[in-house]
C-alpha cells in the first residue's frame, strides 16, 4: 500500500494525458461499462460545508476508487485554508485491499473537473472561439482556463465576478499563462461578447440570463453540483439546441439540468450524455450557429481515471 | 494530518473503554444528535465483494468520519488474504481538513461490531446467562465472544458451523480466552441449550429456526447487513417480546428486521432502537422469560466513536 503525497501528485501531473484518460472514463460510463452508485453527501451546518463521496469502478479494470471532496466555503475567511479539500482511495478490485491513498487535498477533484470542461469545449464549442467567458474567479475559474489552453487557440478572455480585486488578481495570474483577460461585474457582458462560456461559482441563483442569449455559443456549467445550486437560467437550457450531461442519471437530481427539468424548460429525452458524443454514439454540435450547454456535475469515472493515471505515473517515476 | 498504522491501533485498543464510547454513540444517534446519511454500497461481481461506506458526525463534535469496509469472502481461498478490509478517515468538522487516516484493514469495523454485540447483551440478555451460543466460527464469531467476556460471567459456549475443523480451531482458540467451548453442526442444538445467542455469518437463508424457540433467550443478529442476507427465521422476530434495531431507518432496508417486515411478521412500530434503551428513553427486557432479538446492521456512529477514541489514544500515547 502506498501513500502518495500532494507533492508527488503535483510532480507527475504534467506528464499525464488527462484529457485522453478522462475521455475514456466518460465513454465507459456512457456505454454502461462503469458501476457508479449514487453520490454520497454529508452536509455540515456551522460553518456550512458539504462533503461528496464519489465512488465506483470500470468493469474488468484493476481498481475501484472512492473519492472524498469537501467544500467549506468560509475557510478562506475563517482560517485562511482553501475551501476545497479531500483525498482519493484506490482499492484492488479482486481483493478489496487498499492500493493507494492519494493525499491530493481536493486538487485532483479540481483538476478532473477542469479536464471535463476542456473535453466539453473540445466536443461542443463553435469552431472559432472568439472570446472565452469565465464566470467566477476562484480556483476552478483558474483551472478551467488553464486546461482550455490545449483545446482552443483563443486567448481572449472576459472574467465575471462581484469583487473587482479578485477579478484583477485573476486577470494578472492568467496573463502569466498567456491569456489576455478583461474583467466585468456585469454578467450580461459575458453573454454579449463570449462564445465559449464556463461557469464556476457555487451560486444558488442564475447568473447567466436568457435575455442575453445569442446564437453560436457554448456554455459549460461546472459550479452547480447539488440540488440547490444554479448558475444558468433554465430558459437558456430550454432554448439550447443541445443539452449535454456528464451523467444523465446524476443530472436528474442535481445541477442545471435538474433545475431546467423542474421548471419544465427541458425534457429528459432531449439530454445527451457527454461520453456518447466522445464515443461517436451520439451527435454533438452540428453547426456553428447552435447553442449548446454542457452540465457537469462530476462523475466518479473522472475520479477513477485520474486516480489510476496519477498512481501509474508515480509508480513509473520511481 | 496523521497516518495511523494497524500496529499503532492494535497497541492502543486495550486502553480504550470502547463499550462506553460506543454506547454514547448509540445514544446520540437515537436522540437525533447524529447525522448519518444512507450507507454507500459498491458491489463487485468477479470475484464477489461488497464495499460499504458509512459516514457521518455527531452535531457539535470536532470530527466527521468516513469509514470504508469491504468483504471479499473468497479471499481466504483465492489469495490467503482476510475477507475483511478497509480504513477509516477522520476530518475536521470546521474546515473539512483530513485529520487522520486509520489504516485498520477493517479491524476497527470488526471490533466496533463486536462491541455493539456486547452492548446488546448487556442491555438485553437474561440476568443469568447459562450458555452462550455462537453461530459461525470466523473472525466476528471470535470477537463477539471475546467482547462478551466483560458483560457476562458465563464461560460455557456452544459454537455452530458447517466445518468441523473450523469449529475445532475456534474452540481451541477461545479456550485460551477462558471459554469452555463445545461444537455442533446442528443449529437446533444452539436453540435448545443457549440463552444468549449471537449470529455472525454472511448467510442468505435462516440458520436459526422458530420451531426450536424457547422462552427466556436473547438473540443478537450481527451477520446480516445487506438486503439479501439472513440468519434468523422471520418467525423468531415475529414471536419475540422485544425487537431492537441499532438503527430503525437502516433496518427497514437491510438485515433481519427488513426480512421480518417483508414477511409481515413484524410491524415497524414494534421496533425499539438500541440507543433509546441505553439512554433509558425506552424499556429493554423487563422479565427473564422474554424473548428478545437485537438486529445490528452497523451504524456510522460506531465508526465515528471508535475512530475518535483510537485517534485520541494514539495521540495521548506519544
Amino acid at each position: 500500500m502506498r501513500i502518495i503525497t500532494r507533492e508527488e501528485i503535483d510532480a507527475v501531473l504534467p506528464k499525464v494525458d488527462l484529457i485522453a484518460e478522462i475521455e475514456q472514463g466518460f465513454i465507459a460510463y456512457s456505454r454502461g461499462q462503469a458501476v457508479v452508485p449514487p453520490v454520497g453527501e454529508l452536509v455540515l451546518e456551522d460553518p456550512p460545508g458539504d462533503v461528496h463521496i464519489k465512488y465506483g469502478y470500470i468493469k474488468g479494470d484493476d481498481y475501484y476508487v472512492i473519492k472524498v471532496a469537501s467544500g467549506f466555503y468560509e475557510n478562506p475567511v475563517n482560517n485562511l485554508l482553501p475551501s476545497s479539500n479531500g483525498l482519493m482511495l484506490m482499492f484492488n478490485q479482486q481483493t478489496g485491499a487498499l492500493v493507494a491513498v492519494l493525499l491530493d487535498e481536493g486538487s485532483l477533484t479540481d483538476i478532473r473537473t477542469a479536464v471535463a470542461g476542456a473535453i466539453a469545449a473540445k466536443c461542443l464549442a463553435p469552431s472559432a472561439v472568439t472570446r472565452i467567458g469565465i464566470v467566477g474567479s476562484g480556483i476552478q475559474a483558474r483551472l478551467q482556463l488553464q486546461y482550455l489552453a490545449p483545446v482552443t487557440e483563443c486567448r481572449q478572455v472576459l472574467v465575471w465576478g462581484r469583487n473587482q480585486a479578485s477579478l484583477d488578481d485573476y486577470a494578472a495570474e492568467m496573463a502569466a499563462h498567456g491569456f489576455e483577460v478583461a474583467t466585468t461585474t456585469d454578467a450580461r457582458d459575458v453573454m454579449a461578447t463570449c462564445n465559449l462560456i464556463v461557469t464556476t461559482t457555487p451560486a444558488e441563483k442564475a447568473i447567466l440570463r436568457a435575455a442575453n442569449l445569442r446564437r453560436g455559443i457554448h456554455v459549460t456549467a461546472v459550479g452547480s453540483d447539488t440540488p440547490s445550486k444554479q448558475e444558468v437560467a433554465t430558459a437558456i437550457l430550454g432554448r439550447a439546441d443541445l443539452v449535454v450531461a456528464d451523467s444523465i442519471v446524476q443530472c436528474l437530481e442535481r445541477g442545471e439540468i435538474h433545475k431546467a427539468l423542474a421548471a419544465k424548460k427541458l425534457n429528459r429525452t432531449d439530454i445527451v450524455e457527454l461520453g456518447s458524443i466522445i464515443a461517436g454514439d451520439a451527435a454533438g454540435r452540428t453547426t456553428d450557429q447552435q447553442v449548446t450547454v454542457a452540465d457537469l456535475t462530476g462523475v466518479a469515472v473522472q475520479d477513477i481515471q485520474i486516480a489510476k493515471a496519477v498512481y501509474a505515473a508515480v509508480v513509473a517515476a520511481q
